[in-house]
């Protein structure tokens, strides 16, 4: 029988733990943890340790039904030291800082743990999943956010500081929108859900979710399809960048949004192609993710043997 | 004794031939070598078998003082593909496509010949030649165009096309200045010499090397200085957009344009603080190289090894 391993995905609300063998989920469960409300209402090292009970808990509960399996993997919402390991810090966790998580795991529970950013290990997650490996693949998440992963050599890139693929802040329209990192115009702004919703209020005056939009876009509403041409423009302007410096085989489109994919695609690829160098023209091969929304947990599951 | 390898450097009009032992060249010899004539006269397999008659020629002469030598490592002015080793073609040498001059010189040789873009294999010089080895480097060499090359691993990255780190090609200023590629507002359009010389004209209807406008900065010429000025704000939307994506350790500023860094660096600096986001900030050590013109050949001659 194939090795067994826990891997988690942490999301806004809730922490899912999941047992894997080889590229399957055989056993999922979901617990209730609200980490960036812990961190926001308690003193950096009280909730430092809400946050490891939590997460010990779930892991004990999976382990109890399944004592054999052999590591433990994690993606974090952070930035994750490299070499040490460590959570550096985290956007959406304030307080967090230098912290050992995955270290600290692994000593309460006797098992390895590894830890990565979450954006990266979907990205190694939904690069397990493809049929066929590319030699290179880069991943960009959209949801309420646009998070990225670079998989190269069948390893995810965390970069030199656990930083790379900030692929949501590229700047794509200078002297743009305001962004939640002081910049303006960063990719984010117009691609991730909120930022179709905001180009949506801006022509219509009207506030609706991207799912609601992208439904008035199924039904030819020009003000709807507008919102998404938009996002799939700035999506272009940031691919030809990342493929001018990657130069990958495939550029993944996945994510909650990515739902919407017939409606920001066509602008997408008109302005890739417009922004790409001759020699890059139709070479990457972009296409939007088909799995499941498991690819976090089967990829947490496998930083553990790399 | 460290055994032996040689480094071949193709530039514009010449070939350059250096017997390498470690990271020193022990012996160095240039050939006239105008390839870019030969292809643009003529037929494309005439055009290379006169490229093959000239580098065995040349080869040939360095063994023949070095017989020792255990293998050929050339920098070529073209994409090379990453799997075969091909020259997939050319942009300053028409015709040649699909093109297996490695493997045509090592038959002819009987010696290993591994080849590699030559902006790359300047980046990987100027990484052999750090006094601490970086966990990650980007070079940017600036002269009549802007290439570049990444470094991670210890290892030259090519991408999966043999193109990655078209670095001159990343759109800085959208619908700016007609480039060579077909696009506007490139980066080499402003940050490569002949760009400086055209900031430097279009404010003062003057034509001059970006080398004498170094001159004129240097004696505080303020027309001098805005050209330079504006080098350095487009690096640095560059660097900005390769950090967030590639969080390197180091990058690293070299080709003879770089002579001018006291000139664009500030700038530079201005516009990459600006556009970071704040976990990076401050974090890339962007630096301006102080290695000899041997980074080519010693980039070269160390392909062998890997």
């Amino acid at each position: 029988m194939a090795k067994l391993t826990l891997g988690v995905d942490i999301g806004g609300t809730n922490l899912r733990v999941g047992v894997v063998q080889d590229k399957k989920v055989i056993h999922e469960q979901r617990f209730p943890a609200d980490f960036s409300s812990i961190c926001k209402q308690h003193a950096p090292a009280i909730a430092l340790q809400e946050i490891l009970r939590i997460s010990l808990s779930a892991l004990q509960q999976a382990m109890k039904q399944y004592p054999d399996v052999n590591g433990i993997g994690m993606g974090f919402p952070g930035f994750i030291d490299p070499v040490a390991g460590h959570v550096v810090q985290s956007p959406n966790l304030p307080g967090l800082r230098h912290v050992d998580i995955a270290g600290e795991l692994s000593r309460l529970i006797g098992l390895p743990v590894a830890m990565e950013n979450d954006a990266l290990v979907a990205a190694f997650g939904e690069f397990l999943l493809l049929p066929q490996a590319p030699r290179s693949m880069v991943y960009i998440g959209l949801g309420t956010g646009v998070g990225g992963g670079f998989i190269h050599a069948a390893k995810p890139y965390p970069g030199d500081h656990g930083i790379a693929m900030e692929v949501g802040h590229l700047i794509t329209e200078p002297k743009g929108r305001l962004c939640g990192c002081g910049n303006h115009g960063c990719l984010e702004q117009y691609a991730a859900a909120p930022g179709v919703s905001q180009s949506y209020h801006q022509a219509t005056g009207e506030s609706l979710s991207a799912q609601d939009i992208a439904e008035r876009a199924a039904q030819g509403g020009s003000a709807a399809l507008d919102a998404y041409a938009l996002a799939g423009r700035h999506l272009g302007l940031a691919i030809a960048h990342l493929a001018k410096i990657l130069d990958p085989e495939v550029v993944l489109i996945g994510g909650g949004m990515s739902q919407a994919w017939s409606y920001f695609s066509p602008a997408l690829f008109r302005q890739l192609h417009e922004d790409s160098i001759p020699v890059l023209r139709d070479k990457i091969d972009v296409r939007v993710s088909n799995s499941s929304d498991q690819a976090g947990i089967i990829g947490a599951a496998h930083l553990v043997n790399h």
